[in-house]
């Protein structure tokens, strides 16, 4: 049988799901696919480009740049992987003494200490506990371990909630611009429809409930029955971290409007300015007085995040508070389609919100590890910070929180008739031009969302802290030469 | 502020989305969520039932009755968690020489050796490889790692082919019945049709392509357009391996309705009679002539099943042969989404296709392990088989492959009016008094679909071999006193 063409295939772009077509990921998207086009041309033909390696600013994945994992979470990882080796003697030359007791304590948590079991679709209810102590201690209000879905990393957790609460393009959800473009892929494939509500640059990316009604009353205009709000804090692509009372309003808002709130806080751990400080939403609203039955709020955090960066190991967790039991009993049946998430993730998910206690043995070296990595990423975000603003027509708020910074850029007319000449937009083609002359992948603003007519782009602070300045020097030159070429 | 109702709240059971209501998985549904709550009875109150334990075989999940890890792939996986133990001396008292090196080629492998790292959103390409070469072995066929997507185990695998196929109820899914009810879950949620096609209970769960044909031309008449068949081999729940004349059958009728192939070949490794073997779809595809541009064919595989039943680790992957390279670009935007999968499901999942092989000094230990459980799998099932073609009314295949049995039992009218009368499904009914009476959990047959008027339940071969006599007991006891309860 003689072979035929693709057109004989039975899938064709033409014929597959267009909620998939329509979906965007900017965050791996044309950039980075260029990138990975260079760095195979670098392998293979050295010295073909002004730069000797790629430079991966695209996305929070401080490990892919050398940020080293902290040691007693991956003491604990490996035991309970191999807990066979907890029975012999020579574990105690290999592994600290808190990490074989604490490994023991997640194995009696585990049935048979099979950590190669399908646990319960929700997670391992002992990790789920040592969760619920771990949100207890940084609230202040207790959590309910029956209220903790243990998740796939955070993605996994937004893809369900945007499954229960989308069921056609009638269905909104608030979100943040600039935003992490999860969100827009995510509403995208379940056929919602995103109802943007701007962040005002100008006051630090400030979030005003103004902005918020006025949304929303457009919606409802157009037939679109609002669902949720989301907010990222600390600020994702942004870096601010809201204002205690800027929650406050927030939560309010939800609260009149009957929406539910869904919170991204999987940067909790990652504030660098000293007059601010971590809140989350359900510390807010209970003290604002709301409990179980007044507010719905959801809880998103990931092992992928804080000091711990630990992307690979794709753990994280989603608090659902004010859920009737029969609406968690969906989620609990969609959670189970797909078994469970990996053991691994789930242990780790309990390690980070139950780290080393002052007097246990390993304490002081933890924190060593943890201050380390917090300290020099400050250090790192206020010199990115301090390099963009010195750049011609480019103003960058300051990063408070999170891992990235979102410099606007305004371009000159001349650039931007140059980008449409090559069919692109404004700010890829700033972003391409900076990859091909310097190595340095960022993501293009227009991929998070921005006011029209405003040019962004997103770089993370994550270069380890020797590489900075090269990153500064490389990406002042490019900027130059860039002004030089297309200054109006 | 005073609390107020569950009505209050904005989200309830009446306003999510209609298609997780409609979507059900029986195989963590009513008759576990039972069993769940005698387990903690049994807890809080010992000796309140007439047994002392629940037995889950409800679920193909080896490791939580017992089945012990394959130890190289663990001490690969604990190596590779905690690379930094590499470099000191007291690892090889510990490890085994070939886990070291294993685990420092794998690490080779990845950028940095970084395992906290989020991968390439189709998996680490170095892993990608290894499993194409395993393929390659299996199946004297080359395979390109690009067609490689490595996910949290096969669900997710799944539910992104239904993603990129389903874009309405108009687009339906060939599936067999009974079938495992991830299918028709996923199908639920994605919002298409499933569109059956009964497999021959009389002829040991055979596949006939005269169904095929018949529910496809009768799926047309309601204005259905079919783009896919889904076929599981070995079975499940039937436990059937299919024949070569009939995976042939099938291939060529894919082929000629222009259909995708999405071929569960999970339980590969699981077959326990010497006369059948596992040939997989690309292979009689590829034998048969057909290449890359004749026919679209999805394998899944996962490293929950075979003998290793690593189902916490959640590793899987697909292969994706016969789609162009626009339409493998969008399935990329969509795994993007969700970063990558967890890598140390990667890593397992590059180590079971690519297990220790005859030289390695591992080797004979680890073929010990690996057919200790695979040949007492086979006893299991034959005595478990044995055991319920001897009860009265029942009658059971041969287990074949796969993990289970799926014995049918001619239900007595009285049986069933009792059903009626608790206003449930006769094969729930009997399952419920059979978790009642023994501890043992299986799943009814309508959980997967069966001919209408024919009662089944699927019931697992895991439990260890020591408990199968008492099992076979309990269950034999149980099943004469509901016999003579409700004998007509």
């Amino acid at each position: 049988m003689a072979p035929t063409s693709d057109d004989a295939l039975p899938i064709s772009i033409h014929n597959i799901n267009p909620k998939v077509l329509k979906c965007e990921y900017a965050v791996r998207g044309e950039i980075v696919a260029l990138a990975q086009t260079l760095q195979e041309e670098l392998l293979t033909n050295p010295g073909s480009r002004p730069f000797e390696e790629i430079l991966y600013c695209n996305i929070g994945n401080p490990q892919s740049l050398g940020q080293q994992p902290i040691t007693f979470f991956r003491e604990v990882l490996a035991l309970c992987d191999y807990p066979s080796i907890l029975e012999r003697k020579e574990v105690e030359g290999l592994f600290s003494e808190d990490a074989i007791k604490r490994a023991s304590q997640i194995l009696k948590q585990i049935p048979g200490k099979a950590t190669g079991a399908y646990s319960h679709s929700q997670g391992i209810k002992g990790l789920r506990d040592a969760i619920a102590e771990g949100i207890n201690a940084r609230d202040g209000f207790p959590a309910n371990p029956n209220h903790i879905f243990l998740t796939d990393g955070a993605s996994p957790a937004v893809h369900m909630m945007m499954q229960l609460l989308i069921s056609s393009e009638k269905d909104g959800i608030l979100c943040p611009i600039p935003q992490y473009p999860l969100y827009s892929a995510s509403i995208a494939l379940h056929g919602g429809t995103l109802v943007p509500y701007y962040l005002d640059e100008a006051s630090g990316w400030g979030l005003e409930t103004s902005e918020l009604t006025k949304q929303l009353e457009s919606a409802k205009f157009k037939g679109i029955s609002v669902r949720a709000l989301v907010v990222i804090n600390p600020g994702n692509p942004t870096g601010q971290v809201l204002t205690k009372e800027n929650q406050e309003q927030i939560v309010q808002f939800c609260k009149q409007e009957g929406l539910v709130l869904l919170a991204d806080e999987v940067y909790q751990e990652n504030i660098y300015v000293p007059d601010k400080k971590f809140h989350s939403f359900k510390k807010i609203a209970r003290t604002m007085g709301y409990g179980e039955k007044d507010i719905s709020l959801v809880s998103f955090q990931s092992v992928s995040k804080g000091y711990y960066g630990e992307c690979g190991k794709r753990g994280g967790y989603m608090e659902i508070t004010g859920f009737s039991a029969d609406v968690r009993e969906q989620i609990y049946k969609v959670a189970s389609v797909n078994l469970c998430s990996n053991i691994t993730g789930q242990i780790l998910a309990s390690l980070v919100m139950n780290p080393p206690k002052d007097g246990d043995l390993i304490y002081k070296s933890y924190c060593a590890e943890r201050d380390g990595i917090l300290s020099s990423l400050a250090r790192r975000a206020k010199m990115l910070e301090a390099a963009l603003n010195s750049l011609e027509n480019v103003t960058c708020n300051k990063a408070e929180g999170a891992m990235y910074l979102f410099p606007c850029i305004k371009l000159p007319v001349k650039a931007i008739k140059a980008a449409e000449a090559a069919n692109t937009v404004p700010d890829t083609f700033y972003c391409r031009q900076l990859l091909n002359a310097t190595g340095i992948v960022v993501v293009p603003g227009s991929g998070f969302g921005q006011v029209p007519g405003t040019w962004h782009f997103r770089c993370t602070i994550l270069p380890q802290e020797d590489k900075i300045p090269a990153v500064i020097s490389r990406l002042t030159d490019f900027h130059k030469a860039f002004m030089n070429e297309y200054r109006d």
